[in-house]
């Protein structure tokens, strides 16, 4: 048997095949595993989370110790930890944000999701962002209703509004809400099928820096994927699809590779991207 | 930053946001995941657990010591450990009913499930029930049909009868059939549809405590939680599933907390459910 | 309480049922989950495991250590680990097999997919068996397209052919493709039924054991072990459905138990089959 000599590392490998070091763009969600499954993918895959949110309202009826687990290792593999709009917006609407947020604070929360999806919000952006701060909690708000189907010209440019404001009261990042389905919700029509004008029209507003898409499901990322290209930030994809998503950003995917702004560069050539 | 003093346990938040304590109401289902899984799904969501189902015939053709220890985990967090109905019926065909109930106990489960769902049944239900008892095993009894579609008028009183008889017998609970797809099968019509009625026939006759749901996926769990409200009992839900099912139960799910219901009491009214 | 006396294992009450030992005839595959469920999977069901498929490009992206992990873990089980060909044929467009093989080589990998499933080889298959076997991998190839839709009469005969060319070159099994769907691919109409005829033309050319059919869904799974009995080798078979597909192989489930050519034989009557 041939001494294969060298002993290349994959990351070394990905390189010589013209895959590019990307930082981590996507946000997975944890929709209720067990902790040690998501102390196991944080393992395998914390190079590759934006953050994890650790989803719905799940974390507050699941034993605590069970929740606190979750959170510690997300910290202690340095992706911030997030918590869902759900929760915040029925803490406001039970009347106890602040009983919330020290929650979120003492359990070792990063930052919290805010939105309005299923509920009206009284307060002002910067009333909430300034109690969250104090705790030390950053924010990002989800602009998109649950129960409204998809956007209208008119709902799409209201959404906006109230991303921009959120912005200006210190809100650090926006989600594109797409639910658990990508169906008849936000960007996505009945049929699942993306609006891609919609959708740019985020990417313009606000660049793909700040604008996140919510993609559940294996079409929604794909769709994504193909039309915004590698550096779309995605979130909401289940912990056990994350590796799914990336080696379709990086083109390693079928039916990636044959797509001009996913597939690798032919090694030794520069293309520009 | 602010020091949150107030040192919030999550089940006092849940009790300032008017969500009550409820007991375990829902009885997962093992499909055939590795014993890690499992064992940590127990760590995080034992105290919601009315009893895990070691799922289908998985257990007698996994690694015996890889059943063995499911079972030993559900026994230590005090969660009854209960055999489905297929083996059961399998067993009786095959002759074998008590090598099958020697089994059962040898490996530590609680309680085993019995039905006619694929096969008939000659033994009376207090043959079988006095087989199960000397053996110190509990009976829970499914009523209805795996192949011969949704109930009619007929076969819902045939199963209704045939409940009856297995209360009468000395079996616990009772369980109404939905498979996995929760279509076209019991009170689940061709296209997935709760036929209320139906649902209500078996609440009446049982009450609440003693009638139990097959509720296999998210239009089923949501559908009896939507209709019969926080106190109906639920099986086999996927583990994974089982805290989306326990917060739609409380009302902090999006799609649960608009119903009246299920949704949290506001802090400090009294509401009369 | 009854002394049960009798401690059967769950081997000898199967035994007593009528049901037969069969060697490890499904290949799941590990669609990119954690290492610690891969792990706890292979100790529960390795005995089941012709081989371990770790899965696209998902071990590529992991950190090395999870991916190494996962194939030390099949390795201690006696299960071969096998990438999958998409990366096989990243690695040839990329100009980079040699390099590929190595890192296969160096990482514990027992056996490497190749095909051509979304690309062309200009390789001869003599050339590639010889590179990887060099580095001690075994080979076996994976016959059909991914994009092209279901086999026709003469893309069949293509890749019947084509196997012989593989098998001939020194591959030890030929995979027929049924992608994530079984629909619309391979030996799988648009509305994911079965083409018999076609199945049964790679089984009557190659024989049940060196033509293997990846089964990636229940409706698949299934539909393979109604029409070709017990014997039949399953892969692509997701780690959490591997149990499942293996009751049903065994006539234990609802479903399979009234299939003559699955169920138990009763006990003490020789059926032949």
């Amino acid at each position: 048997m041939r001494d294969t000599g060298s002993r290349l590392s994959i990351r070394e490998y990905l390189q010589l095949i013209g895959v590019r070091d990307l930082p981590p763009l996507t946000s997975p969600f944890d929709p209720g595993y067990d902790p040690v499954t998501v102390e196991s993918h944080l393992e395998q895959s914390a190079h590759l989370m934006a953050s994890l949110k650790i989803s719905m309202a799940c974390w507050q009826i699941a034993n605590e110790a069970a929740t606190r687990r979750k959170i510690a290792a997300a910290r202690s593999h340095g992706v911030p930890a997030v918590t869902g709009g759900g929760p915040f917006e029925v803490a406001v609407a039970q009347g106890q944000l602040e009983a919330y947020l020290d929650l979120c604070a003492n359990l070792g929360i990063t930052r919290i999701e805010c939105g309005e999806g299923f509920t009206e919000l009284a307060l002002k952006p910067r009333e909430v962002v300034k109690l969250a701060h104090e705790r030390g909690l950053v924010v990002q708000y989800e602009m998109g209703k649950k129960h409204e189907g998809p956007f209208t010209e008119d709902s799409l440019e209201e959404a906006v509004a109230r991303g921009h404001s959120w912005l200006d009261a210190g809100a650090v990042q926006l989600v594109v809400e797409a639910r658990e389905s990508a169906k008849g919700v936000g960007t996505f029509g009945d049929d699942g099928s993306l609006n891609a004008a919609y959708a740019d029209r985020f990417a313009e507003e606000f660049g793909l820096d700040i604008a996140m898409f919510e993609a559940p499901n294996k079409p929604s990322q794909f769709a994504f994927l193909e039309h915004f290209g590698q550096r779309v930030h995605l979130c909401n994809v289940r912990l056990e699809e994350l590796l799914r998503v990336e080696i379709f950003r990086r083109g390693l995917h079928s039916d990636a590779f044959a797509l001009p702004n996913l597939r690798p560069a032919l090694p030794g050539v520069e293309i520009g991207r």
